[in-house]
């Protein structure tokens, strides 16, 4: 298991950058507009994870209610799992429960699922399974 | 720069376990009282950072106080860097809000110091610097 990444939600992408690339000397490895989800993300190469800064682009989503209740923060947690289905098949026997009852698969063919904060001591946990390398 | 842990905050450590131990699969590599701090601390090694769980074990620490207000969740990110005292000036040079002015010694030689989340996005920040290697 890895650490893949951490997502921060942000109302203001460029006054985090300021903080995350000029102040801590982070590389910004690309900006990327992710529009079916509504975000605008900034991914920053951190060892062998990543720090995401996520800004919404659209007032009608998830993290744009998020923002509005908790302000800026760590959004989620994301674990890369080899076999997300054994993962979840593991929590739910040890009494976890996830958001998503089967994996959801992104359009590049990542599976991912989340897990519910009730569970975690309170962290949103994202699972996340690489598709296969070709 | 390598993400060296993450903080959870939790009022019950066992039932912690329970989801990270026994519903994640990671392994409980070892539980330490830190009476200085009045936390007991699960460390729980994935890939190469560590997540940890703090649960409070007085009732006049500062832990206490944000679990009362806050709830469960991550306390803290920690970064590792080289050099703590040049990460600091750049962190300062970018505008960013230092807790401790100066890095404070562990008993074991580690330096840390503590970034406001005002200039993080939201997030408690530790930049931590290891004892150098006899």
């Amino acid at each position: 298991m890895r650490l893949d990444h951490l997502a921060i939600a942000v109302p203001d992408l460029d006054a985090a950058l300021a903080f995350y690339r000029d102040g801590l000397g982070l590389t910004c490895a690309r900006v990327e507009d992710v529009e079916r989800e509504g975000v605008r993300i900034a991914f920053l190469p951190v060892g062998e994870s990543e720090i995401e800064l996520l800004q919404p682009t659209r007032q009608d989503t998830g993290i744009v209610k998020w923002l509005a209740k908790h302000g800026p923060g760590m959004h989620h947690v994301c674990l890369e799992v080899g076999d997300i289905q054994a993962a979840m098949a593991r929590i739910q026997r040890a009494g976890g429960e996830m958001i998503n009852p089967e994996p959801v698969r992104r359009p590049e063919g990542t599976l991912y699922a989340f897990v519910h904060p009730r569970s975690t001591g309170g962290v949103l946990i994202e699972l996340y399974q690489r598709p296969p390398q070709p």
